[in-house]
Order: C-alpha cells, then sequence, then structure tokens
C-alpha cells in the first residue's frame, strides 16, 4: 500500500512534468500576415519540446521498471526517489532554456548535465537496491547487476560528450541526444512484456 | 498491476492537459470602465476553449475505451500510447493559437492537423492491437475493427476539410470542428454501459 | 473499475484546479523598499484565493458525495460529469479575473455566474440519478431528494442575489459569497460519517 | 474507499505543488552572449527552488505517516487536511517571491510564516486524532502523542527564530529553513519501514 501512494506520487510528478512542457511553447505575438515566418522560427523550440517529451517517458519507463522490483520502502530509498524526482521536475527549465537560446553551448550543456544527473541517481538507486536485498522483490544479483552497466555508461558517456561538444559542434551534440533517446525507446520497446519480466 | 500504472499516467496526463487550457485564458489588462468590451472580444478564445476542453474529454472517453481491451502491454504499445499522449498533450499550443488568432487560416490548419494525428495514432493503436489479439483481452476481430473504420475515416475527413477550408471559409472549419465533436459525443453517450461492454 | 477511473480522472481535475489557483498570483515586480505596500495592495487578491479554494474543496467534496451513489456510468452521465468539471476547471479565471479587479461589478458577477453554473449541473446530476435508479447503489427515493432541494435553492438563490447586488453593493456580494461557503463548510463538517451515508 | 480518495487528491495536490515550483523560475531574455552572468545571478532563485522542493516532500512524507493511522474520516478531519493542503498549495508563492527578492526580510518572514502554518496545522491534526480514538486504526496513546512534541515546537521556533532574524541576518534565516529541513530528512530517513510501522 505504501509503494502504492509513492507510486501514484511519483507517477503524478511525471505526468505533470511531461505536460507541463507546452506551457513553455508560448504562442508568437504578431500581425496575423506575420504568423507564418514567426511559427517557423519556433521550430527549434518545438524539437527541444519533442526531445524532452520522451525523454522524460523514458525516464517514466525506466523508474517504473525499478519500482516493480521494490517491495518494501525505507527512508533512504524515498529520498532517493525524491533527488530522482528533483532532476526529472527541474526539465521544463533547461528545456525551455535550449528552446529560447538553440545551438548555444551553456543551454546545451545544461540540457545534458541535468540529463546526467537524473541518470546517475536512477543509477544509485539501482547500487542502493543491489546492496539491500531486503527491499526487492527478488534480490538483483551480480550478474543482472553488471548487465545493466553498460546502458548506464554508453548514456552518461555520450551526455558527457555532448556537453563538452556543445562548445564547438553544437549540432552533433543535439544529434547525441536524440541518437540516445532513439536507443533507449528501441530497447525498451524490445522487451516483449517490459511491466512483467524484469 | 502495470496496465493500472499506464492508466494512472494516462489519466493524469488528460486530467492536467483539460486543466491547464484555462491558463492561456489571459484576464485582459485594461481600465476598470472598459472591461466589458474587453471581456467581449475574448469570445473567440472561449469558444475555442469550450471546443478544445470536449475534445480531450472525448479523447479520454476513446483512450479508456480501448485501455480496457488491453490485457497485457508491450514495449511498442506503450509508446505508441506516448505519442497519443503527445498529441493531446501539444492541445493547449493550437487552442492557444487559435483563440489568439481567430478565423486565421494557419491556426485554423494547425488545429485540425493536431487533431488528425492524435485520431491516427488512436487508430494506429488499434490496428496494433487487432495484429496482436495475445494483448487483448478478447481478439478484436475482423468485424469489430472493420465497423470502427468509418468512424475514423469520417472523423479525419472533416478534419481534413475544415484544415483546407480555413483558407476560404475559416466559419465552415469551426462548424465542422464543432460538428465532429457534437457527432462524437452524441455516439459515446447512446453507448448505454460505455465502461462495461466493447 | 470504469467509476474508478472516471473518479481518478475527477480527482485529478479537483487537485489540478486548487492547486493552479496559486499560479494566478503573480509576485509584484518593485524595488525591495516598496514590496510591503505592493504586497499589501494585493489583498484583495488573497481574499479571493482562498475564496475559491474552498469553493473548489466544497464542490470536490460535493461531487464525492454524488458519486458514492453510483453504481453504473452511462454516457450521458459521463458527459454531465464532463460539464460538471468545465464549471469548475473554469474557475482559475474568474478568481484571477476578481483579484485582479475588487469590487467591480462585471468580476463579481462573472465569478457567482460560474458558481450557479457548476451548482446547477450538480444539480441536473442528482435529478438524472434519481431518474436512473438502475445506476446507484440504491435509488434515490423522492424524500431523500426533496431534503436535498432547499439548499440548491438556498445557494443558488443566494448566488443570484450576489450577482445583482455586485452592481450597487459589491461588498455584500463578497460578504453573500463567504456566507455560503461557510454555511456549506458547516453543514459538510457536521455529517458524522460523509464519505460512509449517503 | 472514501480515505483513498483523499490520500489520492492529496497526493495530487502534492505532486502538482512540487512539479508547479520550476515554472516560476522563468529563464531570462537577454543576448546569448550574456547568458551565462543571466544564470548566475539566478542561483538564490535555484537555492529556494530546492528548498522548498524538499519541504513539500517532507510535508507530504509527513502528511503521508499521519494519513495511514487514519481508518474513519469526519468532516472536521476532512477540513483540517483541506487547510494544511491550502498552506502547502501556497507554496509556490513565497518561494517565488523570495526567489526575487532574496535576503530581503519580508519574503524571508512569509516563507516561514507559510512553513509555520503548514507545520502548526499537522499539529492540530495530530491533536485532533489524539481526541477522537475512534478514527485511528490504533488510538494514538499520550506516550506517542508527547514523543512528537519536541519536533514540531523545535520545527516551529526555528522557523519563527527564522522569521524574526530575516530583519538582521538574512543569512542565518536561510541557514535556519535549511538545518530544520536537513534535520526533518535525516530523521525521516533513519526510520527503517517509515510507511509500515508507525
Amino acid at each position: 500500500m505504501s509503494k502504492q501512494r509513492l507510486e501514484a506520487f511519483t507517477d503524478g510528478v511525471y505526468a505533470i512534468v511531461i505536460t507541463l512542457l507546452i506551457l513553455d511553447i508560448r504562442i508568437p505575438n504578431v500581425q496575423p500576415q506575420d504568423l507564418g515566418p514567426a511559427l517557423v522560427k519556433m521550430l527549434p523550440q518545438v524539437f527541444t519540446y519533442v526531445l524532452s517529451f520522451f525523454v522524460v517517458a523514458v525516464y517514466w519507463f525506466s523508474h517504473h521498471r525499478v519500482a516493480q522490483q521494490v517491495k518494501l520502502l525505507d527512508g533512504t530509498f524515498i529520498w532517493l526517489n525524491m533527488i530522482w524526482l528533483l532532476f526529472v521536475s527541474v526539465m521544463p527549465f533547461p528545456t525551455a532554456l535550449l528552446g529560447r537560446y538553440p545551438l548555444q553551448p551553456i543551454p546545451t550543456a545544461i540540457y545534458g548535465i541535468d540529463l546526467m544527473l537524473a541518470n546517475i541517481t536512477g543509477f544509485v538507486i539501482l547500487a542502493y537496491m543491489r546492496n539491500h536485498p531486503e527491499l526487492c522483490h527478488s534480490a538483483i544479483d551480480a550478474a543482472t547487476f553488471r548487465r545493466q552497466l553498460p546502458t548506464y555508461a554508453i548514456t552518461n558517456g555520450t551526455y558527457l560528450a555532448a556537453v563538452v561538444l556543445g562548445w564547438y559542434l553544437p549540432w552533433v551534440s543535439y544529434a547525441l541526444y536524440a541518437a540516445v533517446l532513439a536507443g533507449l525507446m528501441v530497447r525498451f520497446a524490445r522487451i516483449p512484456n517490459p511491466f512483467q519480466a524484469g
């Protein structure tokens, strides 16, 4: 039951974040005849909006897969979960920043840093569960844990590369963010029954 | 259980979208004695607000009817569902745009295109379920599937007509959007026990 | 189960509306030394905020009491419920309007008209249930139905008086809105076990 | 069941408040080359954002622990709960105010006063449950009740000190808010199974 309330709270936060993203796409304030070009100029914002929408969706998916392995909650787990939610809740800010200042190094870096922080927190939670088998339905054995490592390493490594490259080749950073997202989406889509089997 | 969390997430997104719509109706900033005319000028915004409110409600209703036939989830289904939610979450933008630029062709078209994209995604999900009977409580047989086709075809055909007519007869586009909505609402209202029988 | 999803959706809308109300209380943009007077000038907004917060809470409470008597849903009931949610979702607009233009007749009237529309929809739902005992756990008999009538009549009558008096004695309108709210809150608080017995 | 709906509503409000906080961190509107300094100037806002995020999380945690002891709801309990939610829902306002006017006495005081009001309401709810054992799974005995008193007293005493010191040593007020938060987080984290045993 208690787990249900944490899940409901967590799902609520994800659902709100993913829906709030649209609020930062403000309608242009121009003469009707200038609306077409004004909307075209918004395309970078649309790109970052769609990117962030699916990034949040991927985090929700991944959060769900972690949560279903949890049986009991302790205080530390709940705070780790809150820190994870913090980095997810923050998403509308880097999204709006990158949409407003497209291809600029600082927004590109801030966007990637938030993704990394969220991702690292997810990893810390997994490590915490690994060390606290009493909280899990079935203990996360060394092999399962090790199998997850490459995904975390590749994801964060690519994010780091995107953050650095934002100063020289911002288009490449964009491509890297999109590539990691696509990779994770394909990976999740291939799991035959993602919410049943771990 | 997993299905419950996807439903909770989906319901959350719909509830948030339908409630956020009001945030784009900004109060006028005028002298008190000019408030009356300023509010009258907002009537087109009120019209698009009410239209979108019930459009989102219809999508929620229709989403629910699809979801209740689903037994298991696979990764593809979850992403299709996310794409559906994307086109629903976007709604506050075309709604605000059409409210700010009433009877203009581009906002009229963008509004209709979003409706079509959401509707087509709903259809793709139905087709996916048709081809994956193992995900459904009871397989969607050819007859049931075929019975749904006219609704999708008429709805999208009318939306397409509204998008095109927005350049010449924007009032007709408005009437078409309202007519489709009214038609779907009446259709759903007539189902005697909509959340029990498929 | 279907009823649960409508309830979850409805609770979601109420929770979002009640929380969004704060977004319309914008922080003042002045020099730090002028902050005190600027905040004092915001008191009418705080009044309407608190008023609306508890008005939404009362509607949620009352909605819950209606919903627990419902066993089955038909299409009409769902649309009536959506119309009810429409008038609740709209609340941030009249609240912000009355906060921005305190003691002005038009905002006072719009505020009261929205309250009346929501209240009348609640009554229509009750009447619909009265005529469709097959949807209810136990049929709403004539005596129970008649017992509710005075509350609806007094509430709407007072709202109407407040709407009219807004042109002459806006303070009285404020007092009437607050009085109806206080009356309903006391009435609900006195029910010993409000969510068990009808 | 009714308790579940109040919990769902309450969780919804908390999830929305904690997520809405980010909306008040507006992206700067400057030339791209001035973005770095503009973002650095936002650091006080980031501090109050993170502070409020975890304050709301602590209230949610604490709310949950109270709610799990409740078996039945009466009208008074529901209104007390609503008053608690009012002071939580308000949080985005003092947060934005303190972020916009950092180290100023009035925003520092308003922030602390809201925290105190929420905390006192939580205490009133506990006292109400103490006097109404028929609403609780197991009556809150005198010893358990007394054990909670120091936490409430220390918390509110520190908040009061922070409110007063805001006029002379605003940095100390900030440190006190952070210290109370850290203290509560550590205290909750140490509970071995916080959502099972009272």
